[in-house]
């Protein structure tokens, strides 16, 4: 009897310390997510034939987990009909607040405007950190969507609020978002006015406007809300813990990696004169194959992996609450609009090498959830250096433009660029990749909406 | 004592029956490979948006297991350095033997033209059944590299072995594997000699020529070699069981499901002169939007689920030994040459359809793995129906041709087709998609090279 009472009184305690040790070692969970602009499966392909041979693997590749996403834009309307090509404002609103938005929007909902809570928002509220690193401008549509509201990605600050124009053709108009209209203002001031902890890429040019209703820059609002503002790579190295970080290494987008040859992209097959009259006539020469090379106009930048590096760094120091960090690879596909493979694939070697680092942070930090995505598909197309058609009495070749490249394992790999023959490529419309750690088993299916990223990192991290 | 020497007995009894119950209850095991030829990311977003709505999913998106394959081609020769992009030969050559090979060869190495030993020889040794069911013609590169080698895909018949050419241009020759020469014959009189149980698609055609040093056709030499051979869809509803079956529903390929309104296909964009002058000056039209509607052709033509019915039929029926059945939907690729979205999208619903009859088998037959596939990516492309450019005062449009689907869900999709100006589109060199059913769990990683499904499938029959 005595003996089955203590068993009970024992069996009691143990469930009671069980209890406790739950609720007070709630596991300090972070989330990094991972984005590749414009990181398609054809982007993938061309980067592993580069970087580490066509029957090689990319650190992307060795993930445990790996699944697809459906990007989803509509027309700007309440409801609107869908729309099958998408932009990184409207993909990066649907990954940032859950809701499926038009093209241009940055977190906010179609038709109405209205704001759409974002992760960064929501990180606030639960007493988390959070942190953007981007190789862009910190203002452009993917980072923008994760921490402010504005009608158009392209209302970056101060000086480009009205009647936004681009080659002499308006764009866009933020009128109405205007402080003095009741708005909060331009990207770059929502920005400083974040709960943001980081914030780091270029762009330092969209902070050096006059602040609307001020008589001094953003980006000396930006100290005076508590930011500490650098500009130089080797100031992240000093870490300044509990200080709100914001770093702009570059006045526009920063440079990338990797170039062409002496600076060359894909470029148009040249046509004999006979085959302009006639398209079984005459002949066309490709281009001649190239080489990258070092772009030189990187020397100073810090890496995206820098970045990364610091962020983490920043964001988990004396932090029991955890911490959201977004890292963007940028300029995959800013290179790719401009028909520049070789600034793809240095951008994609960016992205393996802050996914490495994010890697090594899971590992000391178990808690972690790292998800590495696209936001949309892009125009490049590995096509055959020879044509199917090569050996016919008659000139084959690729409309639009196309590059040569020598990879490092011998061989040529031919990338064509042909959804227009404007000055930027055309986004593409298929599904995207999604790849995760270990710690996305069991929560990430294998096929997916652009929106659940954002119910999954929620439900992550108990925001 | 006794009572433990009892229990001794017991365990020793019941370790034995255990041990007997596995060896005689082996279970049952069959492989079913769907393979979309050219199903790419871009086609199965295309077709999701046409038959399911863009937020919808087909029933490939169900599948538990969703992974990715590397497609490997090298140059014809021993060692020979890597080539980008490749064709349905040497891609269903690395799904049937394991072996990277060069474009244009079946189930042979390159260099060496040696014979590689497929899937099909290898059930045939270990006492299962084997079918192969196809849209397109039996003899088509996809099916035959399963079963068959051959220097060239394009020696299909008794009639093509010799300086085979195609618009006066010679692509092939296969002197010598001609009998005379020692070698195994055409591709048709070895299909009609193999091991197969069961051979269902197009290609009629190639089994009306006269087998080499005979006085008949080669489909009589197949009556001859045990063959029953079937011409019509209704002959499919006849259970044969133990007979080998051959059944050729068209001369060529299958007709095709669905095409373009009144036939039309993905068409130029109509320049205005100034526009040629300049690309900045004048207009282009692009194409008028279209509906996708039945193909009359198709009428009387079995579809790809009637066919794989019957064919899982036919192959389980009385067997206890298991089978290997590879079904391809091979016109999704065929139509994409072609340039012609709506019949893609038709022949990606023919895949979606005999999927659903695999998977129906499956919970019937659990021992059942569903692997489906792409042999490698294509030249389709979903662009935006309006240009990124779309309302800036100067004409911009894609280069090569675009078609502008109308929708069910009420949008507008365009796929353009742009990696040459000639008769047929080039494939692309992107990894391509694999699903698998509950079976692929723990066996199949997130990310595979295409001779990886052939040890698979060779591990999972035990062959
Ligand atoms: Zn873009
Ligand atoms: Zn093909």
């Amino acid at each position: 009897m005595i003996r089955s009472l203590f068993h009970a009184l024992l069996a009691s305690a143990l469930l009671l310390f069980a209890v406790l040790s739950v609720a007070d070692n709630k596991p300090t969970r972070n989330v990094i997510l991972i984005i590749g602009d414009g990181m398609d499966e054809q982007q993938i392909t061309i980067a592993r034939n580069y970087l580490a041979g066509s029957s090689g693997q990319l650190l992307l590749d060795t993930m445990p987990l790996r699944a697809q996403v459906q990007v989803l834009a509509i027309e700007d309307q309440v409801d609107g009909k869908p729309v099958y090509v998408s932009d990184s404002a409207n993909t990066a609103t649907a990954m940032a607040t859950g809701v499926v938005t038009s093209r241009g929007r940055i977190a906010t909902a179609a038709g109405t405007n209205t704001p759409l809570m974002t992760l960064v928002e929501l990180a606030d509220e639960a007493g988390l950190r959070s942190g953007l690193v981007t190789t862009a401008r910190v203002t452009d549509a993917t980072p923008a969507a994760f921490a402010v509201h504005m009608s158009s990605r392209r209302c970056e600050d101060p000086d480009t609020m009205v009647d936004v124009s681009i080659y002499g053709f308006e764009i866009a108009d933020c009128s109405a978002e205007l402080k003095a209209n009741g708005g909060s203002g331009s990207i770059s001031e929502q920005l400083i006015e974040s709960p943001l902890d980081l914030l780091l890429g270029g762009g330092r040019q969209r902070f050096e406007a006059t602040a609307e209703g001020e008589e001094i820059t953003v980006e000396a609002l930006a100290v005076d809300n508590g930011f500490v503002v650098v500009t130089r790579p080797q100031e992240l190295l000093q870490e300044k813990p509990g200080e709100k970080l914001l770093g702009l290494f570059a006045q526009g987008n920063l440079p990338v990696r990797l170039r062409g040859e002496n600076g060359r992209e894909a470029e148009a097959p040249v046509r004999s004169w006979l085959n302009y009259l006639n398209d079984y006539l005459g002949s066309a020469r490709l281009p001649d194959p190239m080489n990258c090379e070092p772009n030189p106009d990187f020397d100073g930048t810090p890496t995206l992996a820098q970045m990364t590096e610091a962020a983490l760094t920043h964001l988990s120091h004396d932090n029991d609450k955890g911490f959201f960090l977004m890292v963007e690879s940028a300029s995959i596909d800013k290179q790719a609009h401009e028909r520049k493979p070789c600034g793809s694939i240095g951008e994609m070697a960016q992205l393996e090498e802050a996914l490495a680092l994010a890697l090594r942070f899971a590992s000391r930090n178990p808690n972690t959830l790292i998800i590495v995505t696209s936001d949309h598909s892009q125009v490049a197309q590995l096509v055959p250096d020879q044509s199917l058609f090569a050996d016919y009495p008659v000139p084959v070749f690729t409309p639009g433009k196309i590059a040569r490249i020598k990879t490092p394992e011998g061989s040529l790999m031919a990338v064509n660029y042909a959804t227009n023959d404007f000055i930027m490529g055309e986004h593409t419309g298929a599904a995207v990749p999604l790849f995760s750690n270990t710690e996305g088993l069991g929560r990430i299916s294998p096929f997916l909406q652009q929106p659940d990223i954002f119910r999954i990192i929620r439900g992550y991290l108990n925001l």
